[in-house]
């Protein structure tokens, strides 16, 4: 009887332990999924009326937005449902850190088949909220829906301290530079695909990345030029500042130190462990050019900016996979 | 060869006119779309970056989110692209409305087969632009990706001038009171579900809704007390109203006018008109509480609120549909 009660201890529910979401019903989903997230000061109306309000301090707003999708974005065989919800926290939090700034807010859209376990969208749910806790936002409203597919889509908002870091400022002269881990996931994604769980460390860093949160406000206030998160690829990212400012990037091959797990998975599989680094972006590092010298000591500098256009690697084009394209 | 450039002339780009999102590409997609949005004076930086920025001048912002899904929400074959993208942005317009505040700004995100037609997808953001326009509010930003099946999220932000109103608020002694079409949507959608077209001006209301958009803030200058946009039914939403504030509400029946279209369905299915309007929620008509003869000259007193609990149509329980749930 113990099981009973398990799934619905939030909301004072009591539903079989492998209820599914049809079971617990739209309304009493919605309840048992707030009930998870708790609302910090800004929260001036929280989650379930139509529509949330929160103390903006600073005259603006960041916003962005992102989907994931069941099958592309994530497997549910390959990482549990509370690895899901701190990538997709994660992912989005990050997007706020590349414009400098620290996120405060989020809301959760999630389509899903009726005989989904209630339990997976709970678990979901409190890995979002604990990933969101690490920067101190909150859930502040939601939508639950029923799809053939599970689709979740996040909106996070944030705010600046300073100017925000757009895509478009980098200079020739500028040095581009790196902070965070960077091809980690990719790692772990390829050990996935190949059926295998080890080394476990590339595979956790697939699961929850570990973005550097406090970077992106750091990297403003240093005088950053230009600023992107890690998310289609580094090359294929540094193509979007690239383009965005209407400079040339080339990237230092040499820049990169090959971390121990890394050079492992790529002699499993015959790959230059390089490719991680290159074209991974599942890790959310940042990205960033800034004026020679004026990187933080935490970031590392794999690059130059240059007049001309496009990325280069070394001064060469390089010909291996850059990244991630979604159709 | 005049349709080859037809779809892509926001950017420039040529492919057939039968060109699918796959053809597009994604970057080439999430242009074309940028393309079609025009950018508010609120937005200082604007869709294709890592996140849009908005001047905030109120010193709070509303948000709301909400999902919709092909076959569940909407038929590609009961409505065009552009009904869809209107009736996407109507019903998250409408949040905003339902707390006395109005829209700003908006993101959207995309998810579909990838062999969806291009041309769906910008017919689909115009018409949503093209509902935003009527508020004033800007898109800006969204996200693209495949999936099995359509699945749109769409955020929205926005602004009170007086305090927001929110559910919880109602007072026994005040009356219930509404304003907007209510009703026809759900007629237009039971005329579809029969394979009719007619009556056309309640297929079109459904395809279309026109939300009451400034009467939201009207009703907050005007002192509403509790206030929600009918999108569960009216009886469902006049029940979060009383659940929220702790109060009973009694429809009275004899306060709506049947309009003649909702005659003719009736008639010709055999339904009572009444339950068109007492359990439709596609109109996104405002459903509000004023303190006793408060309520603006163009809303329809429609009930009281009382103490104890529940709703009641004049005093009795209703037994008909009172709405929809989404599991």
């Amino acid at each position: 009887m113990q099981d009973e009660a398990a799934v619905w201890w939030d909301v004072g529910m009591v539903l079989p332990a492998d209820a599914t979401l049809s079971d617990a019903g739209e309304f009493g989903m919605i309840d048992a999924l707030a009930g998870i997230f708790e609302q910090g000061e800004h929260v001036l109306v929280g989650p379930g009326d139509d529509a949330a309000v929160l103390r903006v301090r600073t005259g603006h707003v960041v916003v962005s937005t992102d989907l994931m999708v069941e099958g592309r974005h994530f497997r549910r065989d390959w990482a549990s449902a509370g690895d899901v919800g701190h990538r997709a926290a994660a992912q989005n939090l990050s997007d706020i850190n590349a414009m400098g700034g620290r996120a405060t807010s989020l809301t959760i859209g999630l389509a899903a088949p009726g005989d989904l376990p209630a339990q997976w969208a709970l678990d979901f749910a409190r890995g979002f909220a604990d990933e969101c806790a690490v920067v101190g936002a909150s859930v502040v409203g939601g939508d639950l829906t029923q799809a053939d597919q599970i689709v979740i889509a996040v909106t996070v908002l944030g705010a600046c301290t300073t100017a925000p870091v757009v895509r478009s400022g980098a200079q020739p002269g500028d040095q581009l530079a790196m902070v965070g881990r960077q091809g980690w996931a990719a790692g772990g994604l390829a050990v996935l695909g190949r059926g295998f769980r080890s080394p476990r460390v590339l595979v956790e860093a697939y699961r929850r990345p570990e973005p550097p949160y406090d970077a992106g406000a750091e990297a403003a206030d240093a005088g950053a030029t230009a600023m992107i998160d890690i998310s289609d690829g580094l090359l294929a990212d540094a193509g979007h500042i690239a383009a965005d400012s209407g400079v040339a990037i080339d990237v230092h091959r040499g820049a990169f130190e090959i971390a121990e797990p890394l050079q492992a998975v790529g002699a499993a599989t015959g790959a230059d462990p390089i490719q991680f680094i290159l074209g991974g972006g599942d890790d959310h590092a940042l990205l960033a050019t800034f004026p020679d010298g004026s990187a933080p000591a935490d970031w590392t500098v794999v690059g130059a900016v240059t007049e001309g256009s496009g990325v280069t690697l070394d001064g060469d084009e390089y010909d291996g996979p850059t990244g991630w394209t979604h159709f």
